[in-house]
């Protein structure tokens, strides 16, 4: 369904709500082994990737999402040296993992491979760093690769996944918390993407009580615009380990020596500030 | 143009964005003198007020925007007695403006009454301030008001307006910001509702040059979410007469005695923390 031949539309029966971007063409279509992948040319957006009907990211406005998936958590550890990414394929949150300069390790582990290398093709600015002597790209399952984890092996664990749906429920479940928590390192910190503040209420309510049951001592949900999916505004929920969710490197985030469109300290503490209706209505 | 008869949509050619609704029914539809008005009920955002084939409120996100189009603002002046709203004739704008106690007078002054009986009647809960002794609802030229008004008339105006073109297209002109400026009491401030922070920076960098160019003293862009106005990510921006925009009553509107479901103190803080892009790619 779209509004004709001219535009890309993602419409979700379950929000009730549309939304399209005007193509100039359709680029690449692939059924890979787990999602059908579509790259569209747009009119204003730059490349637009599909997965299985849904938007996952343009080249216009994928920074914000890519900054808000990373620097927050990373900020919020003392010391990032190990982070593991689950999901991820398109590389664009590795490649902010890796502005940082404490990062020694960041494992990308996406079941896809077919997503990186449509990424590299028609997003080639979020695949710079994949040669990265640091990076570590790996096309397998995250869920087992968790599972399997040593303890305390990842100082910051990003769960970047579509939605929680198909090849992603298992991200959202508490056995997979479970193992998370226990693959981090005493200060970690989980951090995965939660959906529409708007729209997906009773999913972050059940993330932020699921998180909580498998040990983590503070969860906070930090909003961001994000135009392409539904609603126009997203969110991430971290959990941390130990301590209180707020507590971040403010000075190290103001002094940082690489560059960001959107994320700086300032936008942390004010993603950190939740407005009332995440208490009131939501109770997280 | 829209996905089939079951869905409300709004494609922006100059975006190259559409965003759809899905909708239970037409519930009215009017030529104006002004504009065509129509009302939708919708599937999962309550009523559905478009003008001239765009959105310009929904039951359920109004508040975001009410919300922000107001009460950074008020908060940044020292005493708000006396407030102008131009445009703003759903009433959502107004009924937030009188939930600050040191309002004296709200006039409300809307070109067209026929979006204000509307809200009356789908959106009552919008107009339930309507009658209150501080309100005053025109339906008059808002420009020629402003024109026509005393110098320091208002300590606050708001321009709660349609987008720059057709009848809201004078709102947006340097001789309208003069007319504002000479309006406002000494440490008065102006704000506007100043489209998307992604699509629309040509606008935007007009606008900060513009209040400059007329006196004002400090200008500043707050970014909000709005998940019905095109790409999610909208913004006002506010132009002080005297002193920093970013000073703002904290104390107070910590301590509100009013309830709000977006806004706080924080997610003013948050608001006023610009992104890196807005200085690096706009120069706001």
């Amino acid at each position: 369904m779209s509004l004709n031949e001219n535009w890309f539309t993602e419409a979700n029966e379950e929000t009730g709500t549309g939304f399209s971007l005007k193509i100039k063409a359709k680029l690449y279509e692939e059924q890979t082994p787990f999602q059908k992948l579509e790259i569209y040319d747009t009119e204003t957006f730059g490349k637009l990737m599909i997965l299985d009907g849904c938007t996952m990211v343009s080249t216009r406005d994928n920074f914000l999402y890519h900054e808000m998936m990373s620097h927050p958590a990373l900020f919020t550890v003392k010391a990032p040296k190990r982070v593991l990414i689950i999901g991820g394929g398109d590389c664009g949150t590795l490649k902010e993992v890796l502005k940082h300069p404490e990062v020694e390790l960041a494992q990308q582990i996406d079941i896809d491979e077919a997503v990186t290398l449509a990424s590299e093709k028609y997003f080639p600015e979020l695949c710079e760093s994949n040669n990265d002597p640091r990076a570590e790209l790996k096309f397998i399952d995250g869920i087992k690769w968790v599972a399997e984890s040593a303890p305390g092996s990842y100082d910051v664990i990003i769960v970047d996944s579509t939605d929680p749906v198909g090849p992603a429920l298992g991200l959202f479940s508490v056995e997979f918390y479970q193992n998370c928590f226990n693959a981090l390192s005493e200060g970690g910190v989980l951090v995965q993407q939660s959906e529409s503040p708007l729209t997906h209420q009773t999913l972050l309510k059940e993330m932020h009580t699921a998180f909580k049951e498998v040990g983590f001592s503070d969860t906070k949900t930090l909003p961001f615009p994000q135009p392409i999916y539904p609603t126009g505004w997203w969110s991430c929920t971290m959990a941390v380990k130990a301590g209180q969710a707020e507590a971040f490197r403010e000075t190290d985030s103001t002094n940082k020596d690489f560059k960001t469109r959107y994320y700086n300290a300032g936008i942390h503490k004010g993603a950190l500030a939740s407005p009332p209706m995440f208490a009131d209505e939501i109770g997280i």
